[in-house]
């Protein structure tokens, strides 16, 4: 592990998209775009701030129209929207997302059960969401696309790397720049990490590349320390490590935001973002979501923030 | 990172001492045992089975003579007692504890608050159960002493890393032959470990050296994989991810014996522990203990407990 280099490392915050999608508590719009305007007063450059899907499919998140809408737009601040079908990807561009997240599973399986199609069907759509923004004079919007379970699928188990990799590159030759690679149910190991993001980093640059990991089996920030020394330097997270998989029952959620954030902050790592504020913002989640969240150093405070010497120790 | 060699990791299972030490329901004499004996069907050839320090400081450990006398000694099986002080260590020896393990913190604070006396009675109080066991004919127990708070204090803060190499260096030249570096309250970090490690293996060779990490912050894994990264090869860890440190309070506890485990497996690290019977142990400690634990393997099942493809997927 190569330890002298202290590379800044981008975090993109998912807590609004990925982390409350599975919450069974309806949270009001007007909370939605609090919890994303104090994002991005933390400093976070990149926000997955909602997703355009079938309401039906994803309840939690069926106002995202109203909240692209709400937000305020912070500049240099780009808001992502996860759209898997060319119709949410006209919702996204409606609503001014800055860039489309597209996903597709690397295991067949866990497509059929995700989006309800063959992965075959899902590239096809991703042409047509590549056709539609490029069919729009003078749009901004950028492109990005994840392989989900690129790491292992709670129904067909290991992945072949190369499946993952060529999946990256389909992409990248659909017109796609941005690519993630998602564990999408927490079963990487940091030794797959290292070799997988290797292997990756060969067709896409380190700006285009961004690792998901979820804590389902704890691996979480160790998985981030490999892909990190690897090589990669963008990493999705969420607040308070909200989310979670509805085929992984029992499973925390995403690597929690502030636990990466201390890591890196105690590491020399710059992030940007500003560990405090977060952490007064992890602490309004509860209420928010109706239960405690997994993310550890809300709970524990920082290094620095110590603790007063018990009166007891001053007579020994 | 070096991910070619696959060098065993050896896990010492502290649940039965670090774990229950601060757990406010009583867990039985019996339930004890059993534990422990669990523990030992599992694999482990190191178990920190319990402690001989004061009942009053202690209540939860108080019936350490009885668990030592009731375990069902395997063969291979090295049993570890805890004592801070000379006379914990003469009823360690009598309960034919194979290992003694001394606690010291680097912090002057921490222990005074901790051991209620300064480093420097604490050392001369080592001195004193080492001419103890010397002076056994015979005596078959070994030493080890552990630099609590090694990576920081929650009262002091940053802990200078000299102070810790030449803890570990006068504990060698007492006759000490095991070095523990704990991470008492969860305050190490990836770069930290890796340079403090290094800098110990200068004088204590890797089979003599043992890592204490807790997952306060949930860095526990990652700074496993540093360490070991770094040459260290000796890890305690509790089953659930059990403990916890009364100076920090809301943070969770050890890391956790069956996600280290898990991540070894993942990994291809031998450790000789059997990971699918080490998670049935596990998920008896809620009602051993009276509540949740942290631990996340034991939730989420191992990569290979593949889940049923929902029926829906086969009509797509």
């Amino acid at each position: 592990m190569n330890f002298e280099y202290k590379e800044p490392l981008l975090v993109q915050e998912v807590a609004s998209r990925d982390g409350l999608q599975i919450e069974t508590q309806w949270v009001e719009t007007a909370d939605k775009i609090a919890l994303i305007d104090g994002l991005s007063a933390c400093g976070f450059t990149r926000i997955e701030a909602g997703s355009f899907v079938s309401p039906k499919a994803i309840p939690a998140l069926r106002d995202g129209d109203a909240v692209f809408n709400g937000i305020a737009r912070r500049e240099g601040v780009i808001y992502v929207a996860l759209v898997p079908k060319v119709k949410g990807a006209e919702r996204a561009l409606a609503a001014n997302a800055d860039e489309l997240n597209l996903v597709m599973s690397a295991s067949q399986t866990h497509n059929r059960a995700n989006m309800r199609m063959s992965c075959e069907l899902s590239l096809a759509g991703f042409g047509d969401i590549v056709r539609l923004v490029d069919g729009i004079q003078h749009a901004k919007v950028s492109l990005n696309a994840t392989v989900a379970t690129a790491f292992g699928c709670p129904f067909e188990g290991r992945i072949d790397e190369d499946r993952v990799v060529s999946i990256a590159r389909a992409y990248r030759e659909m017109g796609i720049a941005g690519i993630t690679l998602a564990d999408t149910t927490g079963m990487a190991n940091p030794r797959q990490v290292a070799r997988l993001v290797s292997r990756v980093l060969e067709h896409v640059s380190a700006a285009d590349l961004t690792l998901h990991f979820h804590n389902t089996r704890g691996l979480g920030l160790a998985n981030v320390l490999a892909a990190y020394d690897a090589g990669a330097r963008r990493f999705d997270a969420a607040l308070g490590g909200l989310g979670g998989c509805p085929f992984a029952p029992g499973a925390s959620g995403n690597i929690c935001t502030e636990d990466l954030v201390n890591m890196c902050d105690e590491m020399g790592i710059p992030t940007g973002v500003d560990l405090q504020k977060l952490i007064a913002l992890s602490r309004t989640l509860p209420a928010l979501v109706g239960h405690e969240v997994s993310g550890q150093v809300a709970k524990a405070g920082r290094n620095c923030d110590l603790h007063p010497v018990p009166e007891y120790v001053l007579t020994i």
